[in-house]
């Protein structure tokens, strides 16, 4: 499946921490960039995500944000 | 100012489209990953983005899916 | 691929509105239910979106409320 | 009230899961499709929510990705 | 009906702008707070939106971020 | 840091509850409106949040909705 969803990061899981409902996973993309996502713990269970997995990290790109580091912020 | 958001990742603007009300923000990290965004077009021109620009793409955890490509889709 | 995303249902694109940055995609599930969509414009070119094809549309748990119509609104 | 989320699909409460902050929920809507949900436990209780009651799961469309079956996904 | 969303803040429209698919609402709040809001051109017609008009603006508490503005950004 | 969230609200942490991934923040503006927050445990933790500091709560435009309260809500 092919989906709309512009990010699509190939990368292994690096560490799990499950809760009662949700689970964090810590997913590390070559070169070392680590992406942090919090998903439904069935969803972690689902995907049978262990360390060393190799998963996606997929993001829409409405839910990417730019920071400006140079500019103050606004008030 | 540090913000909850657990992803924000360094790179460069490397391609901007403006809409009506919204914009398109390709960004380009060290290595190559290109993340793109959506953002309002007031914010891209309160940023004062341009190709070249050093930014951060910014994600909440909770907006990072995690794909699994070994697994078959679910029906 | 299989995705964190706990909501996937399949249906058939009936209508599609294409701005300059974004496109409106209307899914109909079987049944008759209807999903809005809104993806990037380069989301529904690059999968070949048409009205009439199949599709699925994809929701991830934390982005449904729940909405109770016999209570009122709190203010 | 009128919303502006685009989608609003109603059903019944079939499964509730509560977790220290967060509690899931899953709607059933007519014709047998599962809608999984995501609310904080404050709210769970607040809308009063136990399994078969009519509630209303309300999306936004651009909450609503599109997955394409018959494309291969890019990498 | 009452909402999961935990945040909805009343309010009066102060300005509105449309784009082909997306409009953008800007809502003033009780004190001079303002909330701006993109929603789809659909919605903003079905809800009847004009400058003036009293509405709610609605947000999941899982949207809402946290930023700290004493401490140095990460990197 | 400038970020392309459209809106960031100063206020004060009035209440924190931490579950085993998430937490609640609750942060009051000036005239008293309180605006609910779940972010992760992990980032409450790294903003060293307290009742009583000051903090910013920061939205993005795409995810604030609109209610109408005269309008009947469609089915």
């Amino acid at each position: 499946m092919k989906i709309s969803a512009r990010n699509a990061f190939k990368g292994t899981v690096k560490q799990l921490t499950h809760g009662a409902v949700n689970s964090e996973v810590v997913v590390e993309l070559p070169g070392g960039i680590e992406v942090v996502s919090i998903i439904t713990k069935h969803s972690a269970e689902s995907l049978e995500l262990a360390v060393g997995k190799e998963v996606y990290a997929v993001i829409k790109a409405s839910d990417v944000m730019i920071g400006e580091p140079h500019l103050p912020k606004d008030e």
